[in-house]
């Protein structure tokens, strides 16, 4: 899915985990091991990224938002890891690798999670760059309001709740706006809020978070029928399995695709009023409807 | 184990929490649901009293910190919801009630330990007295290192490795020191910051803090061993059972006891130097001594 202007991006970020997060050598060593092998084991490190280019569309020094683009990677990670759990999607694939708790027994993967988001927060905390402080204290309360009971974690309850019913399009909307949703805005508005910008860029990094966002599990909706598992990373058809609702499977795969593209056409016209500092995210956004993983 | 005098702290924490935490009529309701049960069904709120009164011991005004003791106990239920899952201590009863995943399965319980710990970042970071920014910004520092891999959760996965293996006097207090300790240091330490309390005054809320720490975990193996189970509102024996290390398996009933003892000695003398403003703490760590809960 990404670019290769985005490569640079990606590989600061991935330099930045590896400096926020403790080493594997500290005590107790298991468990550092475990929240490095889920957060530095790949991923395209959409978040991220995202929150850099975002800062840098406001008009700031993208480097100045590196500390949010990694705390939000440790907070997604987190939440990857106890989604896989036996108790909730009991996933035995991830990133192509063995969830966390197939390498590490439950205890310690349930711990590891919980740390992540723990290091996510201090690194918000603790790693502020010089002048920064009143905008990472607001990014803090975006990203913590995002992953809350009302956010991701509710997304996911009502996720949990909605299995083996039947929703329709709109319930369907509202549990991925808080899922996967909130924590995409979330990363949009960090950056831009770090960036300094004004309240016509919030407004316009809003919207194509909540349009990028949605286009996002829509896709991710049809990998799961249409990939191949290898370029996936995980197995595919899990959907169908556990009976989910999905948009496919709702609205239809050629509406699905369409209703995509519509939310990317969305996403990037949201962008109009940041002309040239918006060309990297409005290429983002149109490669995630190509996207093959 | 409390005091009447601490009767005030405790119903206005309770009364935080509450406001702080979303309503039960909030969307998706089973999740703040099992949220309340943990965090309103009951509790001493130790760590959220400590809070409160080292502020007023550092010459601040006590409902400051008011936010900053609500979140304390909401990290502090997030962390016996987990402790308590099937793959981590799997006890069913806590507090006198069935723990949390007993009632409301295992998916909601692990994800409404997930939220209650976002609550209390979002509590430390949206709820601050006017003025008091810097302040707490310091505290939640206190709070998130004190919960982190090389803290609280540290302290888990080293008790978890522990099970099973004969440990010495100094190996267990080590993985107290960061199970139980860090919390209640951080506790003090958190109430010192709002209070705006001077170097001497922070040094002296700290020892005062680990020592507490110590004799609370000493005090309660002995209450596994010895207390009845109706009051304790928990099985009693079942350190025993799951071959725990403890200090009076390792040390013996009487000399834990005296070590206890030692312990509150020194946390009391430590608060030498705040003299009357010590004496509400001081009352406090003599109750430790005595608690049949």
């Amino acid at each position: 899915m990404f670019l290769p202007e985005l490569q640079l991006y990606k590989e600061r970020i991935e330099e930045g985990l590896d400096s926020y997060l403790p080493g594997s050598s500290c005590v107790p060593q298991k468990l550092h091991e475990a929240m490095r092998y889920s957060v530095c084991g790949g991923g395209k490190r959409l978040r991220g990224i995202l929150t850099l280019l975002a800062c840098e569309a406001a008009g700031g020094w993208w480097p100045n938002a590196l500390p949010a683009a990694c705390a939000i990677e440790m907070i997604h990670a987190y939440s990857l890891i106890h989604d896989d759990l036996p108790c909730m999607d009991d996933d035995d694939l991830r990133r192509g690798k063995p969830t966390n708790h197939r390498v590490y027994g439950e205890a310690i993967a349930l711990l590891a999670g919980d740390a992540l988001f723990t290091q996510g927060i201090k690194t918000m905390v603790s790693c502020i760059p010089l002048g920064l402080e009143r905008e990472y204290h607001q990014a803090l309360a975006e990203l913590v309001a995002a992953s809350s009971s009302q956010g991701m974690i509710g997304g996911q309850v009502l996720d949990l709740a909605a299995e083996g019913k039947s929703l329709d399009l709109k319930e369907l909307m509202e549990i991925h706006r808080r899922k996967t949703g909130a924590l995409i805005r979330a990363a949009l508005r960090m950056g831009g809020l770090i960036g300094r910008g004004d309240p016509e860029v919030m407004e316009a990094l809003t919207t194509f978070g909540e349009a990028l966002g949605l286009a996002f599990q829509i896709t991710d909706d049809l990998l799961d029928l249409e990939a191949d598992p290898e370029v996936l990373g995980k197995n595919t058809g899990s959907d169908l399995k556990k009976q989910k609702a999905t948009y496919p499977r709702l609205v239809g795969v050629g509406e699905a695709h369409r209703l995509a593209e519509e939310e990317i056409n969305r996403a990037c016209r949201a962008l109009a009023p940041l002309a040239e500092k918006g060309k990297l995210l409005v290429a983002l956004a149109e490669a995630v409807l190509t996207r093959n993983h």
